[in-house]
């Protein structure tokens, strides 16, 4: 199966059905009966009504539709429970979850997410535009809504580091044709916007003109005139604030405020009080995930996840749910689609007998019983990946310990040497130094000063060149090594490390495997995550994946890292975009300078 | 001149100056200083705030933006009064004001409309499409956004009257191309969209498939299945409710609720409970005038006039001024190109000492000054309408008195006859009848039952045919006639009088000045309103149309006539979609059941 299409037909076609429905000329495909329609329009719960639904969108509700139920309608009795409409995800990336689209689909439809809108930014960094568009076509074939925006940014930062392909306006131009592209990716380049930059500008006007949505990405704490001049710039929306006020000055500026509550991103805590305490109109805030791992899509949900917290910090749970719902789709320009029970939308919507904690007892998308009680109840089907999107780690020969010496200069017996520091809980890391032994004229780890050796291979192009630093903060003790394809934004091969020939053990496993993880302690590999797909994603079920992902964080335990999201901060040290100091296949890196910077202090 | 494009640039096109301006690269075009920001996204007002202006739209708005103060900026001091967006009116037709667009424009200009969503029906039914491209260019010529919706029903009743042209399926997907064209205007051919009419929806479906808005208009108090259907067929909007629960079943429905403070329509007083008492969310709430005379325009405003009245009614203002700002914007796609004081958006914005009262002490449109202290400060150019577009008035051979004389059957005294009953203040007529004396053959109208006679002229085809109908309710005395070519939908010319020679002269008189109004009094023209685009409109200042239409009302006053807008009522005769029973050129129609009728009862 390749590429098929199982978007629902569009109002305008199925129209006259629809009219004969509602009108009670012909007979509904479904009825839900006896249900407390949660009005997004309105705000309101409105109980006692039906719902007649045909051609996969909703006919009509209304307190008794039984004159649309003929002799081959699905009558399902919703017994006064509330039917809220499917929740849209405003900003995420699949890759995070490390399934493909199917999978991560699979995972996130029985919590009630019947939307989503994906920037696979990741997969653009490995594969490109074709690369962009096999996530785009895998995501048309699923029973729910995948829409899938442009990356704008790849290479993340040019110069900085390598990645075998670029976008650009000619990349964007082409992609806002295709059915399921629905805006532009995060605009993560903006100190490009904020200086002018023509190709950033042409990436933003050519979405512009295809009437399509910017996605933004200020992270900067600086709302002087750089925000503005990014505001100005066309980025409708933007999920980088942190802090409580930064939602607000983005909502002020006309751009919607996307408030996080991912794996690792929880700022919906502090951000939610622009509802429940400012009091401002709610309608240009909108919940999203942004990224989630498989681990917490299996334990603990997705949208419905993100619903919950904003609930218990405060929020009605009519505006929260707004703020997953008719927000979202009013947004990216499909309030007339999709994100309500109403005529002529698809009919994705959820029967759930409590509205604050939302148990998703039936999931309706497109008409269809998708899910029920936390059970998919449909196939997602695959993408069939070509084979050279299995096979995108190229390291050239295998690596050996060799590969990561660090020589001093002659007749040294200690170097300083800067080194990357981690910061629990936190995406910038801090621009380190420290001393460091030398024996034998190579530069040594040092256990006690907790600083480990951590090196970047180019795996695109099949150098398989090698970059060696050093990072302080993951406490790793005793022989170890770990090492990644998921290496943001670039996705070379990241390895952390306390022994040299573990790190090439580490290294050479998954470039066995075709990209993934692999831990490595003692001499042998204790844990693994395969990610074949681009090196980023599985296209094995989400219980499985957060398994061994599971796995993978007891297993770092067991070589002294008890740090939350460890592997975040693994997959992070080459995202070189985000301050003070990282390391790319190029150098290493200041990212508070923007160039590179030398590994002897 | 003609057809110029006074449209801003494209805020992509743009998009440098703007980030430039913003980041202090480049001096604004113009900066206001320390006003208060009525910010419609949030719903708050945050005092203190600079405001820099670039190519006809909003750059920046800050604290502080001296440092976008170049040696060429014009400098505006607020002096701590609010800066509200400019208003839009959700939906109008420009023809009711007897004004072509670039007058209406000059009008409301002053009273801070700075954007109109009007549907050209009347000329649609005179001119057909080339009178809506005609509308439509000389709306893109104006210092404000004029866009025009591609009229839906013209005829309105098809079968029961004649125009010279018809609109459907194949002019609307060609008027969507059109760089004004917003959507579709009203459909209100509800019974048509309901029985699942093949025209109806395939005009709906080249709106919605042209990704713009479908204008609806459901004239009927039965929320049943006919009510569910018309909303299944696709209009995303209606302002003809008139119940207090007519918005609200309409917004929960997924589709945008207008309230009306027309010349005539005083919707909003009821209405605006859905707000004010139910405390619903007002996002899908939008007000509109959607008929204003010149008299209201020059006399009382326009939107803000509409504004005032919510908030007399209790609306907390901030809210009322989104109804007429983001709201529409919002609805009609374009919530990035207008209708909030926010980066990127055309610079239209209102400079007001009170927020109640709204004083539109400076008007501001796509940067320019264009009104202050209620004085228009650019011109508004006028489109050079073809000679055919002013000789509209086809009527053949003069009239005389027999072209009016209704013949009694054989040998009869009296005669009952079917009579049209108007109702001061309301649309629908009631289907009357009276028993009338015979003279010499021929029925006469009766000063003492309040019997005029009434006709409808064949005008577009050149014909003269006539059809002789009567009329109760004006409350004429004496020897008089009043004709008109404003005579919706059709616009036919209609003729009211106690003395059938009299109305002769009067359809003589508007044949001769191309349209308009023409009221005769014992042998003499006493009150008359020249209307020669199209027999509807004039390219003279409002203020001469308002005194104009001010000496008419007073005249007709002469005449015994005291109603409320009975220039309306005299228009609305041959209205045949509208219970109960009306006149057309092609004969007597009874409105409930949609066929001729017999005027002998």
């Amino acid at each position: 199966m390749k590429s098929q299409n199982l978007t629902p037909r569009p109002w305008s076609d199925v129209a006259p059905r629809l009219v004969a429905v509602a009108a009670g000329r012909a007979p509904a495909d479904r009825v839900i009966r006896g249900g407390q329609w949660v009005n997004v329009h309105t705000r309101e719960i409105l109980p006692g009504h039906d719902v007649a639904i045909a051609e996969g969108r909703f006919a009509a509700i209304a307190p008794d539709l039984s004159y649309a139920i003929g002799p081959e309608t699905e009558v399902i009795e919703a017994q006064g429970r509330y039917m809220v409409p499917g929740l849209c995800d405003g900003h995420m990336h699949v890759e995070s979850g490390m399934l493909t689209p199917a999978e991560f689909a699979a995972a996130v439809i029985p919590h009630g997410t019947t939307t989503m809108f994906a920037d696979p930014h990741e997969i653009a960094n490995v594969l490109g535009i074709e690369g962009v568009r096999m996530m785009h076509d895998e995501a048309l074939m699923q029973p729910v809504s995948m829409f899938m925006q442009m990356p704008s940014c790849a290479p993340s930062a040019p110069g900085l580091e390598t990645t075998p392909y670029e976008i650009g306006p000619d990349e964007v131009t082409e992609a806002m044709a295709w059915p399921g592209i629905v805006g532009l990716g995060e605009m993560m380049n903006f100190p490009g916007v904020i200086a002018g930059s023509q190709q950033m500008l042409a990436e933003i006007a050519a979405t512009q003109r295809a009437g399509k949505t910017v996605g933004g990405h200020y992270a900067s704490p600086d709302l002087g005139p750089a925000f503005l001049a990014y505001a100005a710039g066309g980025p409708a929306d933007d999920h980088e604030g942190t802090t409580e006020m930064d939602p607000v000055v983005r909502a002020r500026q006309g751009m919607r405020a996307m408030m996080r509550h991912g794996s690792a991103w929880f700022d919906v805590d502090r951000q939610i009080t622009a509802v429940t305490e400012k009091g401002l109109d709610p309608r240009n805030f909108i919940l999203c995930t942004d990224d989630c791992h498989p681990g917490t899509l299996v334990e603990e949900g997705h949208m419905d996840r993100a619903y919950r917290r904003a609930v218990e910090k405060g929020c009605d749970p009519l505006v929260a749910l707004q703020m997953c719902t008719i927000n979202t789709a009013t947004h990216f320009g499909l309030e007339r689609e999709l994100g309500s029970i109403t005529p002529g939308r698809r009919a994705d919507l959820i029967l759930t007998s409590d509205l604050r904690t939302l148990p998703c007892e039936r999931v309706i998308a497109r008409g269809r019983t998708v899910a029920e009680n936390g059970r998919l109840t449909v196939t997602c089907p695959h993408y069939d990946w070509p084979a050279h999107a299995r096979d995108t780690v190229r390291m050239g020969r295998d690596k050996t310990a060799d590969d990561f010496v660090i020589r001093a200069p002659e007749g040294a017996a200690t170097v300083r040497v800067r080194v990357i520091g981690i910061v629990e809980n936190q995406a910038p890391t801090r621009a380190l130094t420290a001393e460091l032994a030398v024996q034998d004229g190579i530069v040594e780890p040092d256990e006690g000063q907790d600083v480990a050796q951590c090196a970047v291979i180019e795996r695109h192009q099949g150098s398989g060149q090698t970059v060696n630093g050093f990072v302080n903060g993951f406490r790793y003790k005793g022989r170890m090594a770990m090492a990644s394809t998921v290496a943001h934004d670039s996705h070379q091969i990241i390895v952390v490390g306390t022994d040299r020939g573990m790190m090439a053990e580490a290294a050479n496993s998954i470039a066995k495997m075709g990209g993934g993880f692999s831990l490595w302690k003692d001499g042998r590999e204790i844990a693994d995550i395969p990610l074949p797909v681009a090196g980023l994603m599985s296209d094995a079920p989400a219980a499985e994946m957060a398994a061994k992902a599971s796995n993978l964080v007891t297993r770092m335990r067991d070589c002294g890292c008890d740090l939350n999201n460890a592997s975040i901060q693994h997959s992070f040290l080459a995202l070189v975009v985000i301050p003070e100091l990282r390391i790319s296949d190029l150098g290493l890196v200041d990212v508070t300078r923007f160039e590179f910077t030398e590994l002897f202090a």
